[in-house]
């Protein structure tokens, strides 16, 4: 450690993952000039030929902090992951090819259960159409780590950036939103209730009648990629686009800096579904905390010009459109369900997590 | 878990990583059209248009199994492991254009800690003309976790095989051998030095003088474009090629088995360095199992048709000609500088890693 490390820590928390981020770019490398996107979007983007560019993304999952096994059961897992890491290729309306899988696997973890994970790995790339073509297995002290990159192809003139949004495009999000962190609320729930059976040496069972769709959510959310095969069938090309694995609010704070825009939403449009309300009365939550800040939910958020709208709605249907691009000086806004108007706080962008 | 994983719990221990990999492999998954080489090489192989392809690998690394916090500081952490996820291309007789980095940072970690870790990462990057084009933060809970996933191009012509072994050609080696191993055990030394002076709070402060090569092999290894470069601008292409993080013996065998063929080697023509030799006298240990066992030491193991060798030779000096390509049937052998020849098995291949 150098002398400088000694004198100074700084803890991460104190500046974010944002502002960790924003240091780490500012550490000069090289510029590789077939690269046309580097850091700073869902995936990068690498010139092949005058037509074509490849798609490029990672990403880990940690035990601990993006999973938990009591409830996650591996193959469940696998497919998650798969899903969460295929959704960045799809956000930048390009399809994935090639994934490779690292491992890091801790001595509870037995053959079997990694044959377990990695058949739900193999079920996501299935549906997604991507062939697993390498990683690692390592050994780790105590948590299960996950690290998957994808690697995808798209024309180049229909890669589709965050920061493409114009001033009055229409901001779409597909399916429905805060149904992951509703999931996560019940399982949570069960698993406490889990914990309080002391002694009892049974297996964890959640009860999750009832509760069915809102687990899927969590447990196995599926990457949209019924809405890319749309947009290539259709030739479309929203102007930005952004997949949803941190909330919505900050999604929409990562649209409305790249392009240097603002944006004005609808509560009462913003696409819910029942099940979720009915999770979050239970637990005495606002529903609309979850559809905002709960993240998982693997839904892809874009923007469309106006009058494109009705066109696309005719042929695809699972998406609804929640509110409209405005002026940067006019930051990000939000009508209520009962007509006032908020102004979003960057600084304020907790989630309902605990 | 499923009530399979209940009755039989397989430790990953007892069928080993191969045999790991082994069963992964098993479980059935799409095959991609555009996919040349999957699992089982240094890096995928997949194709772009008529002569070009891309090439894909990925690496994780974790504190206390890949590495130590204690003699590795950051910024030769993220040199090291940057060197070492690059040279699977050179391993496919590629060059890198471009890196994901995934971080999962625990809190002891901080922004200063990341940034030097950041550092080294660029600079091996700059030294291999990669860019980094993207990558995720996270926090894990106790140990670094770093996953880089590196993307390389090639000329699908020029593209090398661990398979590509003809009976005959000539066993060459890179550099020399056993030095990252000799590395490590003089810092291991230091670092038992440094935890009995119990209770005097210093910083690490290894002794290193006179070990410089060993220690330098150890925390910051070069990934040898430079040899991929030579033959390029010669236009030689190897018959096979590996590149060495697992020791000689181990990536033997994988050549071995990829090719189905069988290698001889000469213990006397391994390249072993003067101090690394020192060290192991220091230690009262056995050289030549830092060089037939070590791993990490990021030199690359090809093949050469007989008569080229001398040819290439000219041009590039730093290699040695360490044995020959036999029939399937001879296994792998190797002359002892005593004269004996000795039949390695597979099953005997502990490193001399504690």
């Amino acid at each position: 450690m150098s002398s400088n490390q000694q004198r100074e820590f700084q803890p991460i928390q104190s500046i974010g993952r944002q502002g960790l981020l924003d240091r780490i770019e500012a550490i000069p490398g090289v510029q590789h000039p077939d690269v046309i996107q580097g850091i700073g979007d869902d995936a990068a983007v690498i010139g092949q030929d005058e037509d074509n560019v490849t798609l490029l993304t990672s990403e880990t999952f940690m035990e601990g902090v993006d999973f938990d096994l009591v409830y996650h059961p591996l193959k469940h897992l696998g497919y998650k992951c798969m899903s969460a890491a295929v959704s960045d290729i799809y956000a930048m309306n390009g399809k994935p090819t090639a994934a490779t899988v690292d491992l890091a696997l801790p001595t509870k973890i037995s053959v079997q259960m990694v044959e377990e994970l990695y058949r739900g790995l193999q079920s996501a790339a299935g549906e997604n159409e991507v062939q697993i073509v390498g990683g690692d297995v390592s050994a780790a002290h105590q948590a299960l780590a996950i690290s998957i990159s994808v690697y995808g192809e798209a024309k180049e003139d229909r890669v589709t950036y965050r920061s493409g949004a114009h001033k009055d495009d229409a901001l779409c999000v597909t399916g429905d939103l805060g149904g992951a962190m509703a999931g996560l609320r019940i399982l949570m729930r069960e698993k406490k209730f889990w914990q309080e059976q002391e002694g009892e040496d049974v297996a964890f069972q959640p009860d999750l009648e009832g509760y069915e769709y809102a687990v899927g959510r969590q447990l196995v959310p599926k990457a949209r990629r019924d809405l890319i095969e749309k947009f290539e069938e259709l030739d479309f090309r929203p102007s930005s686009m952004i997949d949803i694995t941190q909330g919505l609010v900050n999604e929409l704070y990562q649209l409305v800096r790249a392009a240097d825009i603002g944006a004005y939403i609808y509560q009462a449009a913003i696409p819910i579904a029942l099940e979720t309300r009915s999770v979050a009365d239970e637990m005495k939550e606002d529903v609309d905390r979850y559809a905002l800040y709960g993240g998982e939910d693997l839904e892809l958020l874009f923007t469309l010009p106006e009058k494109q709208v009705d066109r696309f709605a005719k042929e695809f249907t699972d998406f609804a459109v929640i509110g409209r691009i405005t002026d940067a000086s006019e930051g990000l806004k939000m009508q209520t369900s009962e007509g006032d108007v908020v102004l979003f706080n960057e600084d304020d962008q907790q989630s309902p997590n605990p």
